[in-house]
């Protein structure tokens, strides 16, 4: 396949796409939700289960207006909500689920329930984000600005295995795959970068598929192959990378803002490591945002469900 | 005197100074330093005494350029001219410090000397950066991107201290300070929030003298007054943040290496807590950063030593 390099290609393989996707709406009653559900609807980029908030579904126009792609089931409330979407998962009726008006705690409830939930055993739920930025000529995908604290080693490299299955779904074979840290150097001041090198090693072993790793390197020599030449770095992934795995939360999630703010970027999130991506919106993020974060999450879906027509 | 909101008016507010402020170069020899160094002169922004590196000096053509605002110490080497550098300051012959062509460890060795340095007991040496951005109407200083890795809470009491001091010298007669976390929760998987309120409190008694500060808030509703209405956040810093606190390291480096790539900031970086503004530019770093960021030490430079003329 190509290579995906904006959200705009991401539309357009997604309109092309011959597997036929579901999204599984959990109480979709708010306004952006509802905005960005008309988006896929009218591009025709998925069907559409809404669980829950009938009413507030009904009164949106979605139903009459996309008969043979848009539907709803009721539920008592909001756990009942959330625990039914995942049921649909499991079954194996629907292939994305999605947060709408309802407690991120509630919906994570269902979905880590050990005997009803979505989480394999041994898989480790973490935040994936893409930006498309300005002054970036691709995408740029990072973990984790929403989940995980600070990842233990085994998340971290759990996070480089999820990045390079995600990437793949991208048409990007080679995968670049940067390690941040704020200087070049590891130190033993910052235990997590000791763990770096086991990581290459192991990616150089096969163990995530062809990939590229390096690092410690920091946001900037990640990026920019000036960076790298004034500070005479020689990386393979240095100056291009397609995925910045971050040290904790707070270094992904002010890069994360930041770009939404103050570089002019458009952000995408999902939810990885369940057994279905899963696109939880913060507060705030407008209808774009979320329908974003909807096709990422199509874009990840494994494996060819249900065909069109 | 007026708000001083970009590097422009930086530049006319200390050409206009009648104190008259002196730079001590350590191993001013590189390219980049010499032409930072000349944009100073030019400009008659400071006197410069370079300590080392005569050679280079005298072969830039500054000292015949600049007669009278631009002399060269001998040195014997960089812990030499480090030694001799912080010792003009020590004497009140100098007022900045400004590292040139010399590792930062032998530079910092000299600085940090217990009896011959410029640490005063008990002071905390943090760095403090400042970015004119496109995307936000007024400067925006941040610590630590370079120093402190995880700041403990005395630490990061000294660099709310040091903020609000810088900020008054930059006209800024209620600085806003915000104090920087994923989320705007305290929560106790994140013990740095933990001490927020109280450093809150501290300064609604009047530590720091007339400051604003809040927190925890991230970087996006520190800045933009509609992520703080689209998530109801009422604070008197948020949406106006003039100082951003990052919890860490890897989150204050990840922000500077984003705004001066991504962002297209001008970035300008100096030490605080020693008995002079440190001036520490990194590979990297082009002549108009060390320019700003010479600016930025001149501007914070307290007392007035030598009068113009």
């Amino acid at each position: 396949m190509e290579r995906i390099e904006n959200f705009r290609q991401m539309s357009d393989f997604l309109a092309r796409n011959k597997q036929r996707r579901r999204i599984a709406v959990v109480c979709g009653s708010d306004a952006s939700t509802l905005a960005a559900i008309k988006l896929i609807l009218e591009k025709d980029l998925a069907d559409v289960l809404f669980v829950g908030s009938g009413a507030a579904v009904k009164a949106s126009g979605l139903l009459s207006a996309f008969p043979a792609s848009c539907s709803v089931t009721d539920a008592a409330d909001a756990p009942d909500s959330a625990r039914k979407a995942v049921e649909l998962i499991r079954r194996g009726e629907a292939d994305v689920l999605m947060k709408g008006l309802i407690g991120t705690d509630v919906l994570l409830r269902a979905v880590l329930d050990k005997e009803h939930g979505l989480l394999p055993s041994g898989h480790v739920l973490t935040h994936m984000a893409v930006a498309q930025l300005p002054a970036y000529g691709k995408l740029l995908f990072f973990s984790d600005a929403a989940v995980i604290p600070y990842p233990t080693h085994e998340q971290r490299c759990a996070q480089v295995g999820y990045a390079a299955r995600v990437l793949r779904a991208f048409g990007i074979a080679e995968p670049c795959i940067s390690l941040i840290h704020c200087t070049e150097k590891p130190s033993e001041k910052f235990p997590h970068t000791m763990g770096y090198a086991e990581i290459k090693e192991r990616a150089s072993q096969g163990e995530w598929g062809h990939i590229l790793i390096d690092g410690p390197l920091d946001v900037r020599t990640s990026c920019d192959p000036q960076a790298c030449a004034a500070k005479s770095i020689d990386s393979s992934v240095g100056g291009r990378a397609d995925v910045l795995i971050f040290p904790d939360i707070e270094a992904a999630n002010a890069f994360y803002k930041t770009l939404s703010f103050l570089a002019g970027g458009k952000v995408a999130g999902m939810l990885c490591g369940a057994s279905c991506p899963v696109v939880l919106p913060s507060r705030g993020d407008d209808a774009e945002a979320k329908f974003n974060s909807l096709m990422l999450a199509l874009m990840t879906v494994e494996g060819g469900k249900v065909s069109k027509e």
